[in-house]
């Protein structure tokens, strides 16, 4: 009898490998599978499809979970304005979980007993893979030829032609990863800590040269409307990443620790999640209090860093997330933000709860909030515990 | 017998009227003093200085503290990349609590009676003020007559016109504070929600059209050295101010909370230290341990938001600096970076302890570091707490 | 017209002071009003309403709030395991800011014009009326007479003998404040630093001397059970009072910051809260995951540190509580505690979710879930970071 | 030739296999290690040396840390009153820590080609082991025959016997591990959840009845003082674990999570560790800042799960103890302690730094620190943000 396995296929060369290798010498039943979170359009999910059934799958699915991954992470990516190490939006580590786990589930509906992926043993794409097969489809066994083999890409050619299978692998001068949270790009430049991608390592190319201002609305923190416009999330921020594309916006290099201990450099376009997420973080700055901004901002730090590093599945990830949703209860208003060539400036915003406008009490002005006696008495007794503290360090 | 008091004099129409007011009607020796943290000229601090002779001090005195300012302030906000909210870099809060400082101190040295500041009851420095002298000079009597009369600058002109003291005190359209680590900018766009500053506002205009690369480099987290050459920190910071400011670098508008409790937002110009900060945080992400990384951004967030309210004379902060000085042992390099009118870009870094050049592992790469069976073996056990957790939960 | 006032009534010295005072002499018509939070018994608050109609009342109101209390407190402070400095429940910090929330809102609802507390100049209480009554019901003045006229207990009661009132306002040794959640002793003790409070002091006496074995029952971090019988958590809170107490556990000093910058000390014996939170904190080690357990600790210590410092309303304490609430859903089970005369030891747990028994591993046995193999590739790329680091500090 | 080997070497089965059978077998020279960090008696210590030479010890070495063990881990202990999960001193995971590292020491400089241990692939210690000597010793192949071939106690005992060693290694009823920061106790009991360990598993057994009032004196946040006396903090610590010791103070169960991410729990007994700590703290809270003790706690948390997780040699141990050492400044003076049987009682403090006994102010009395004037302002202004919030929020 046939083995039936799931594979996470991507229509690349190491997961076409698999699918010719693992169905034609191990007698396995093999189900492709491609989880869409925004990245791919509807001709790449047809291609990919096609490819798959030339080369042996048994059954391909397309699974889309792109509502699915706004409504559980990048609501909270944004509620939290989490950027890792200040910089990067975590594109594709948020995807990749969010791939993993619904391969898993799949597998686990169709009671496979192995699942493969075609990822190497040094990178942080099998970890998340592996934790989330293992967590989520327990019965199956986790099967990964390129990691288990160290295969080069030339024996993974070299093995397709001797199988008959003749397609195009020329390896592209830059390794691309795109998504709806960001495109990630790799190069020879991104090996080494002191060379900057050159300007045609970008997807997407600069292509408007005159300064555009574009408004912003946000809803308890989640992002509503684009110019006047009300839109769902995901077209929203389609429809951002569009427009923030043609200025070149949202380009950085990253540089921070994988889960292996290494560090490791990326560069990523990700002009959507940018503009979101510093849109959302100056209306914030307007109407959360004190306390909410200095507790959440550790918070959704740690939130981002346990979601790069594989821990989605981890309970506190809940706990967080009602923290991060809870917070935005006064986060509604509107962002203007002026689009320039390669960056962007915030104007300004407007909001029922902005507390810089409100009737209590304007800064720098006289007001009937408090008079100078109050000031003195409040300034006498917040320094209670300094005058206490180094009163007794001078006696001493 | 005349009563000898300290005035922290800046020049302005509300000092200016403080050291007429007390000194012709208060029976009052004055002695006026100026703190100089890098932001005044030469030539600003003598016509100071004659002012307040003209306008009847009993002696004046220029303090000089940039030296003292850098290494007890500027170093830590810049080993701990301090930017309040993400945006400002503490531009006055920093400043005005070492002015405050280094009055109650000269202030307790010639055991004056009084001790005067010209702060309004409406915002935050006189919280500066008061907080130091308390603490450094209990000795002395507060006195704070613009705080306690609520003068206009209407009132105040006609009396120094009666008095017989007729200068130029007319309002600029922007007020500006400007000071080494940053000059800020109010206007009536900044009492907005809603308004950019324009152009104009900010004191140094863009005049630099073509792309610069310059390199900085760091020594133990301080910064050494710019294009090649050595410099002490605190040339290094001006003359990055000068060329950064060329490229209107370092231009932004913060919203925060005053220890008022309400929020107030102003603008702000800051080349040399948006430059700096961003250059050594990027250095940091490549020696500093991912342990490092995550408990000293929540460290120096603290760190930042006591400084701005007031609290460097608590214990805590040189505890905090322990720490950050101790954090800095490997952050040492250069960082090169290009700028473009109104914005920048990190090219890249070079550090004998670049943990992502190790030779070790590398990223990406098959190394000897591990095999894949080690990777399978690490995802096992990394992934134990995971899969007991999820088991319950499902089993229950 | 007669000026419609609320006043905090607790039939004490101070109050009773203010109620005669302000009603016959400020033409004022008083409806004293006194919040139950668990602490009073019913023919204490049937007393109350009785010397307050005597005093002058035009209507009393005693409002319970027990369970809302509850729900909207107590039940966090489990959550939370919140013990402030990691020794005092809060008892009163907690209890005063709800009643003065109770009060403000039944000044809002009968339209007070004004609002009168008792509380004196020098501690946290006033601050927790004053911060209520400003929110929640801006349009009524606070008077606070003690406070304005610094009267000493003597003042008092020569004032209320001239108006013909001659009760018993003799000074208790030992000042007490009852409430579910813990009773504060303050006396000549508690003002040193160097002294215990002696026995005496203590309202409820050693009175059982024979090991107790008791079981408490959680679910999703909720006491529902006491030895087996199914109990409201308030009635199983005054029962573990009332066992506790026999055996004088939960007795200590609690040294901390007030409000108002200084240190101040209290004994307090708190046997329920204490069983309570030490319980649930076992049951919390075997059921939450290691970053649950790390990131709760840190958000409830700030939980309670807010709250004793009068921020129960602000928004960032909702959001904590979301956080609380949902870290919870796992902790349900059975925890056995054996009572002895003045201290007690946790036996152990039973819980569906308890970590420890899994089946997917367990301590220190071999097992299925890896092998030696395994944890020699988990160490290895564990140590990474640690490696690449030592290597580059060697080299340097 | 023969091959050099250093082996960690307690005496008991594992690492007397691993000798025999390493040098009989493979022809190793092996160079025994025992590292006393003061858990050991010299009676102790020379029969383990006896032992070492009778089985095949080429050359054996006793290396005493228990100086180095104080000066860089027991005191930042102290100062961080670190006791994990609020139970725990981390009695076995600071040791073994420390232990591991002096054998990579030892081993690097006999330019060891391989460096073995006992443990099995179970527990932690493995790695603790594992990470210092790849850390550490990097040349040295690291051996574990227990670890790799999952020997029995049975076969060890076995293979022993038919080398001709026939001693006594009959199993205790309680697997002890004796230090001087605590000693652990494993048995039957300490598998379950549910059940506590009998009176007589602990060493130490209750031999004092009366109440016995102590005297700890600290400067600078370390012991230095005992009851009058001036000691040696090792002596110190020694002395207390004596007199501790008889009043049966100091003994838990721990239960937490292991670095393999499943959850284990052992018992302990640890009567100067748990009575020093808790000294400590109560001198901390009376003559360290608001701020101090808000985020010494956090910090101190994280250094001792992060040193119970093996991380001792990440540089950020050495930031928090930078932190740590600064912030015992004002941590001088004298704590008095009543014990009894099991329990103990804490008196009070004395010290020259005490912030609740200062001339600026007291808690509870009318004072010139402020009048009630003062108070109403800081509690107006205290309160804007909070009535700023309310006031949107109501509005809205």
């Amino acid at each position: 009898m046939m083995k039936k396995a799931v594979l996470a296929y991507s229509g690349g060369l190491d997961t076409s490998y698999c699918l010719v290798n693992l169905s034609r010498e191990q007698n396995m039943e093999i189900h492709t599978v491609i989880v869409n979170t925004g990245g791919f359009s509807e001709e790449e999910l047809k291609n990919i499809e096609k490819r798959a059934y030339q080369l042996g799958s048994k059954h391909h699915e397309t699974i889309d979970i792109t509502e699915k991954f706004y409504k559980e992470c990048l609501r909270y990516l944004i509620f939290g304005n989490i950027l890792k190490n200040n910089t990067y939006p975590l594109s594709v580590s948020a995807e990749r979980m969010f791939q993993s786990i619904a391969i898993a589930e799949y597998s686990k509906k169709i009671n496979a007993e192995y699942i493969i992926h075609g990822s190497t043993g040094a990178g942080n794409d099998q970890i998340r893979f592996d934790l989330a097969f293992a967590i989520i489809s327990p019965q199956s066994k986790i099967i990964t030829p390129i990691r288990d083999e160290k295969l080069s890409r030339q024996q993974e050619v070299e093995y397709l032609q001797n199988q008959g299978i003749d397609m195009n692998w020329e390896k592209a001068k830059y390794s691309i990863n795109k998504g709806i949270w960001g495109t990630s790009v790799g190069g020879v430049e991104t090996l080494t800590s002191n060379q900057a991608l050159p300007e045609e390592a970008y997807p997407t190319q600069l292509s408007e040269n005159n300064p555009l201002q574009i408004e912003l609305e946000f809803e308890k923190g989640e992002p509503v409307g684009l110019n006047g416009e009300k839109l769902e999330p995901i077209s929203l921020i389609q429809k951002l990443n569009d427009i923030g594309g043609k200025y070149a916006i949202g380009r950085d290099i990253h540089i921070g620790d994988t889960i292996l201990g290494i560090k490791g450099r990326v560069g990523f376009e990700a002009p959507g999640p940018i503009l979101l997420i510093k849109a959302h973080h100056l209306l914030e700055k307007h109407t959360l209090s004190r306390w909410q901004l200095l507790h959440k901002d550790s918070l959704a730090n740690w939130y981002g860093t346990l979601l790069h590093e594989a821990q989605y599945l981890d309970p506190v990830m809940r706990d967080i997330e009602k923290f991060l949703e809870s917070s935005q209860n006064h986060v509604t208003g509107k962002v203007h933000i002026e689009l320039n060539p390669y960056y962007f400036k915030m104007i300004g915003i407007e909001s029922p709860y902005d507390m810089m406008q409100s009737k209590v009490a304007i800064y720098g002005e006289e007001n009937d909030a408090w008079d100078s006696r109050d000031a003195k008495g409040f300034i006498k007794i917040f320094g209670n515990q300094l005058k206490i503290y180094h009163n007794l360090k001078d006696e001493n």
